[in-house]
């Protein structure tokens, strides 16, 4: 089943004051951007295989969507990234105080969002969210701190990425689960579900960089390469690289002066040198079969698991 | 009773993790630049008034008191302000990303405080304390908004400070009412109350800023003037000058190049030419005697108040 309708649908129903404007338009907008509601699908998702009105998650839904958007609007505003979507991002299009502010609101309307709704389970889904919006403060700094590191570890690099944008996947679908009461053991399995769901798709992320068909990937090829992104595939190789390798990779890296094309394909020879693709591959193998495996794990029938597994499955673009 | 020495020690005592430390480590220095700790104070002193036990509503205190030192940290970094309380402020000490980044992190940690204790009001607790954050960031933007018109009204300022400012103490006071299990009309009287000193409180910030005694006011005489802010004396005078002296109000305050001592001086003759400040201390003393008027209205004796109208008062530098 398709949520995204009636999840866009909430949120153009979400009325906030016409004043200041400076205030809100920019949250209006930040909202309006659209994109796959990723995230409040899995809410949703996660409580229909406990209810048949799955709406009743939606306070939740729209918690996680608006905390998602404060977090793309914020990091946009570190970032000083220009464009999201192929529009100009909030800080650009006004200026970098309504971002601040614009964003500041936006992280308190999320927790109204949660306040707000009458589920019984109403403090620990407030717990949780809160406990993950801290973890991923947590991961953007890691995020921050990698930058001027060489020596990030396998280890370190998925806490990372677990914290900064699996844990939310992992949020999601746990309060999809606890506002449609399931038991609390299922409520964990489908955290950790999600949760791993978030590393499969991240570490398949860091590996269409490379190795996507650029027509269906939407971004372009090797851009990680080019702003020397510490993703696991140059970590891997970094780590599996004899001590020449390792230089000349390092070199090639901070060469400002590159020409792209030829940086990306030098860098993409050194990966398959090194057996980087196959290795990042399993690594998403692993990820992808321990979501199975904690899926097949809860107390309900497959039949249904199976919407929320096809949608798993649709994002990781995979067969089911 | 001084509730300073208790208000430290709980928040020295909650800890954060010691990693990521350029996390944590600005979060930690921006609550230790200390101050009057006036925010959870009110909390204790108004559940003081219900309860012999009133650390019950410490939780809500540090609530409040992160809260309003995340608003000072972000709002340093949206001003360009270098000080705080005589030390550098976060975003110049670290940068500009991690005063966004730290300071997402302490406003989440304020809902954490309020969602972890265990009120029996805790719902009405989170529901106003999310409503009031909320409503400071409106009046910040009002704030940002004045700043480029002339024709300000006594009614959009006073509102504006309302929201920027006297919300939060009257919401201090309604948490601490609450934490206390106060009846729902004392706790509602508690929230205006405080709301109104905060009004005269923040008129009486403006009136020093021109009036005060150097040695007492702690800050630099003339400060509101120079930066050509819209104070409640520029509003009332630019509404009583007539148009000769309006004209040349606001090219004094436009004159980047005049000597500051002479610039202040002559505002402030225009100013005493307009009884600007007999009418300035006159709305002081409304709000006083409204907030006064509210404290007598509620059903405990005086004995019970006494302690939070002495500390209005000491805020207010008033003899009881």
């Amino acid at each position: 089943m398709d949520y995204l309708d009636s999840i866009n649908r909430a949120l153009n129903a979400v009325t906030y004051p016409s004043e200041p404007q400076g205030l809100y338009e920019p949250i209006a907008y930040a909202l309006s951007m659209g994109g796959k509601r990723l995230r409040p699908t899995l809410v949703l998702l996660a409580c229909a295989i406990y209810r048949n009105d799955p709406e009743v998650a939606m306070p939740a839904a729209l918690a996680i969507e608006t905390y998602h958007n404060h977090t793309l609007l914020h990091d946009d505003l570190m970032d000083h990234a220009d464009m999201r979507r192929g529009k100009p991002t909030v800080h650009v299009k006004w200026n970098e105080n309504t971002a601040v502010l614009s964003g500041d609101t936006m992280l308190i309307a999320a927790f109204r969002h949660l306040i707000d709704t009458n589920c019984p389970n109403k403090e620990r889904m407030l717990s949780l969210f809160a406990r993950t919006a801290t973890e991923i403060c947590e991961g953007q700094q890691h995020d921050v701190n990698f930058e001027n590191r060489i020596d990030v570890t396998e280890e370190e690099y998925i806490e990372m990425i677990r914290l900064k944008t699996s844990v939310l996947l992992g949020c999601a679908a746990k309060l999809g689960a606890l506002a449609g009461n399931a038991p609390d053991e299922d409520a964990d399995t489908l955290y950790r579900f999600a949760e791993k769901i978030g590393l499969a798709f991240q570490l398949q992320d860091d590996y269409l960089d490379v190795y996507g068909d650029p027509a269906v990937f939407g971004k372009q090829i090797g851009g990680d390469i080019l702003c020397g992104k510490k993703t696991f595939l140059l970590i891997h190789a970094l780590q599996k690289a004899d001590a020449e390798t390792r230089k000349k990779l390092l070199a090639i890296l901070e060469d400002k002066t590159m020409e792209p094309t030829l940086k990306i394909r030098t860098v993409t020879e050194i990966y398959n040198q090194l057996g980087i693709p196959a290795l990042t591959l399993a690594a998403i193998e692993r990820f992808y079969e321990d979501a199975r495996r904690e899926l097949d794990s809860i107390s309900v029938g497959k039949e249904k698991t199976a919407p929320i597994w096809d949608y798993a499955c649709s994002l990781l673009k995979r067969q089911v």
